[in-house]
């Protein structure tokens, strides 16, 4: 920390900041400047929020933090990038680009099946689908539940691709993690660190969604979450973050991989379908992540997108994302690696 | 629904557009313009999703919602403004401005009281404090948790003041409700959709706390789930939303106190703590809210700032607080209300 | 300046950090902290931008900087408020509330007369009118130009009341300044440099709002190039900024009023108005804002808002502002000012 | 427009708002709809403004536009992609990917031709270095003006390679075009008016920079401002938007290209040095640009970054800059285009 003293601070006000940071076990370090003093405050950063309060204190012009105040998922103590095992034949983080593809949410056995089937055609390595969905409204579709999981199995039995799905509650995450190959934490649950401690006691991969006013050290705060529990099994997915602009449902924020990249050794995937809200946009920023370095994709593929119960306006039909996997095959041979 | 032709569509394109519309149930109006045709769909609203997946249909430039998507929430369906009732003494949402006060986190007995008792003095009409904290961090304070919870209950025997605190997970609701006079939902969890149904089934009033990137219509969906389960003692509570200027911890949005008040009929309290993140700032943004209509405040105030386990920075000291609660009776008075 | 070093950075990164800071003037100061250490550049700031540039180097992980980029609208410069001189009658900053009111545009000469008398009617002091008018689309009304300053200039000899307008070009900001009571410079013009060094060379008053993406810091920085210019007559204007929320226009950032009281001497004027873009909601965020502590409002007032040639619906009709002027008296005086 | 009224809104009211459409000299078609009226106006859209301010009248819920506000610029206009034609080597917008990099500021004679000859050396197509630079500090670096622009002049001479170079006043625009084979208009003057009509006057192209709160729309109504006074040689630049994260400078929108791709024939240059503000990202960022379908990049590029007069840290040593043309090259075929 470095505590930034106001121009012309008293003398008892600095001594004041000294005492404190003594009281709190850091060791003083005193910059005398031409206008004002720069005290820094030097140990370990456990104590950080003791040492914002500072702020309060007289003569106090702000405190500026140093270090980064996670630990488990930065590049300093892993500085080799993770792989992480989803099945045999599944790990993501290595120089196998992996997508993961299906509808918004699971809507019957025919629909899930087809989708598996589809999306396995063109190269998928995963299926994705939901069967509890958290919907904005309270009147719209929630999830076939439990019966959702049950038919996301049977797609997997079919078609030999894991799948990964969404957990909404605490209470119903250990059923989900029975089911599913990878559990999902999404956007608006980002920050739900009870339900973050939880499937960080589970044994499954985690993907965790950035939320939608969530920064990049934030979003690695959570994955700290996860990690700190003993699972170290977590993705990293960024799908969009809310700013002014509406001509996109979000602004799809392709810079947090090389970020991402510089700052942690956990993998990092896209969610261009939610990111931009329209299918038309899905192709070009499933390249773009693929140019930019992302480990992976996540994409919502419909057999009949203007039927679908939820998010049909951004899902792509099989067809198109046949075409789509064509030219993204041709970009991850371009960067040296396999799609 | 409007539905927003391409110019030049072509007619088979229409006609698909016009089946859709019947196939799911509305009624279709078409309106010819000078470049481009317009297709009103008349009906209930309840299958909205579908219809907005109409966008991927071939020829069609964008759907436009025309309803509110919220019902029980809405001033269409209850013209009077609501009167929540927290205890005997205390309801929110009529001529009397109700203030909560205390500090960020339950810490030890004898903070509690003494906050307790330093805010009733001054005025205050209910004790806030929290016993479950979200924290960024995992590894910062987390809360005392049910011992909280006691120590709450001690301070209201004490004081008579009724409380509110955070409820953070569906495992844990009803415990709190057993102590709490009203539940808080924060601002990480309003969109966390278990946990809302979850306070809509439990008989206490819950505020309710915008997210940091919650539209005010996404704000009353979310009271729309606790109320549709049946509980319609909800309070809604800007604290702050999150935008590109950081003089400030957040952007306290005051101008959402009009907005709702045209759209909704439950109360609304200003959280001038969270929505600064600089205790400098709590005075003036608590009168600004006052005078904007606001129903009532909740105010972070601690006995010692400087040593506090959280948010210290954003905290009042009682005597800093004894003043404003004197300056904002001149407000109150000078918008006909009582303090 | 404060650069702080990566975990473990060798030590010949840390001589060059030491060489360059040596090389750009100034004096250096090293602290040793656990895990990386961190170095102080003491001295005067003018060459921020050179030791910004430092983070390219080798072994570097960010460079903070300490002091305020901005002087003469600093509180360290100038400790006592200021008050600018508009008239004989008129002068903003001290215990007196300045309302600035009138038509977003001149349109003739009965709409200008009568908006002013209006105005004055229910105790403006000062007329607001554009003749030059910055309109998003080509296509849209932009202004009577030299013939609006005339009409307003009739207006104020008839009321006596001083006049500010807008100025959008150097080319044409003399012609204005020799009309006008105060310039103008609008949102989208807050940081064309040109036109603020241009009106730092003439002796005019100027309106400085702020820009819709632009922080407090950008803000002072803006008036700080006015002020170099030699023009101290400075005034900052909140006027609402882009964020995500769509139901006002703007977000109305009132939070800015205490952080700029903290920062800067200029006085601070809120523009309800443009802030929200709807009149409904103009009333209650006057309120707000005098309680918060405003020295003055600007507010569109037009006498038939609904055949107004732009941004109509945030303007209010002279019935409803005679009302607004009325309870906006009872705020002030509660605040210890006058309206 | 369509106009939105409220739910029981009474019959008179709806004549008023049917009185007025027709005033303003639309057609108007009502919809009568289950619980509330909606009311078409039919017609030419340069009335618009007029059309909103509706929202006033009694009885309105809310007014939606239905056309675009931009002509010249969009695609209903001109289906087939333009090609803006530089020089007699360079154009932009056709299957040639064009490049212009180069320093942010010309420092010296020296410092240009280093750059234009690295940059030439590695693939570029144009240079670019500012004269004039809007600069955020007053007391920082304000550009060489006129004899920075000989100097580019000299280096185009030597490399053949034609530059563009900001405009940041009407008073010295004609000087600048005199020189420069492309006008920049930057992000701080995206909605400078009366810039952006002296440059639609002159005969050279511009490059035109997304502002940094503007939306896609109103970027594409500042290219009309400039097409609508004659000059139709406008190519839209995105430079990274303002957002809540401070990881990078600015948030760069890549999902602008294919938005854009689909409403606009104008090419579409990206700006990845601005838009991250640090040179790490700067390579990645480059490579989904052109993945995503950018016409064009804009990357700063400077002999010796840490002795940078401005933007030092976002810039590229030609070495860097070297290795990232090479790269960007496989991706650019693997698109089908040369770069």
């Amino acid at each position: 920390m470095i505590i930034v003293m106001k121009a012309g601070a008293a003398k008892k006000d600095k001594d004041e900041v000294l005492r404190r940071i003594k009281e709190l076990g850091y060791t003083s370090h005193v910059i005398r400047g031409t206008t004002r003093d720069v005290i820094g405050a030097i140990g370990d950063e456990r104590g950080k929020a003791a040492l914002q309060a500072l702020e309060t204190l007289h003569g106090v012009e702000n405190v500026l933090p140093i270090l980064q105040p996670y630990k488990l998922a930065s590049l300093e103590v892993k500085k080799e990038s993770s792989k992480v095992r989803i099945s045999d034949a599944v790990s993501i983080g290595g120089s196998q680009i992996v997508i993961m593809a299906g509808p918004c949410a699971v809507e019957s056995e025919e629909q899930i099946i087809e989708s598996a089937l589809a999306v396995k055609k063109s190269g998928a390595h995963m299926l994705r689908g939901g069967a509890f969905k958290p919907r904005t409204s309270p009147y719209s579709f929630q999830g076939l539940e439990e019966e959702g999981l049950k038919l996301m199995a049977k797609a997997r039995e079919l078609t030999g691709l894991p799948f990964v799905t969404e957990v909404i509650n605490p209470e119903t995450a250990d059923m989900v993690a029975d089911y599913a190959d990878m559990l999902q934490i999404g956007a608006r649950n980002s920050q739900n660190f009870a339900l973050l401690k939880k499937v960080g006691q589970l044994g499954k991969p985690v993907l965790l969604k950035r939320g939608m006013a969530m920064t990049i050290q934030e979003l690695l705060m959570s994955a700290e979450y996860i990690m700190s529990e003993g699972n170290q099994s977590v993705i990293l997915c960024e799908r969009g973050i809310r700013t002014f602009e509406t001509a996109t449902r979000n602004t799809l924020d392709l810079s947090a991989i090389p970020v991402l990249k510089g700052k942690t050794h956990l993998p990092i995937v896209i969610d261009p379908s939610h990111g931009t809200g329209n299918h038309h946009y899905v192709a070009p920023m499933s390249y773009a992540a693929v140019a930019a370095g992302a480990d992976g994709l996540i994409i919502e593929v419909h057999p009949d997108p203007e039927h679908a119960s939820s998010d049909g306006a951004q899902s792509l039909k099989p067809s198109k994302f046949e075409v789509m996997m064509q030219k993204l095959r041709l970009f991850a041979e371009a960067d040296g690696r396999k799609l």
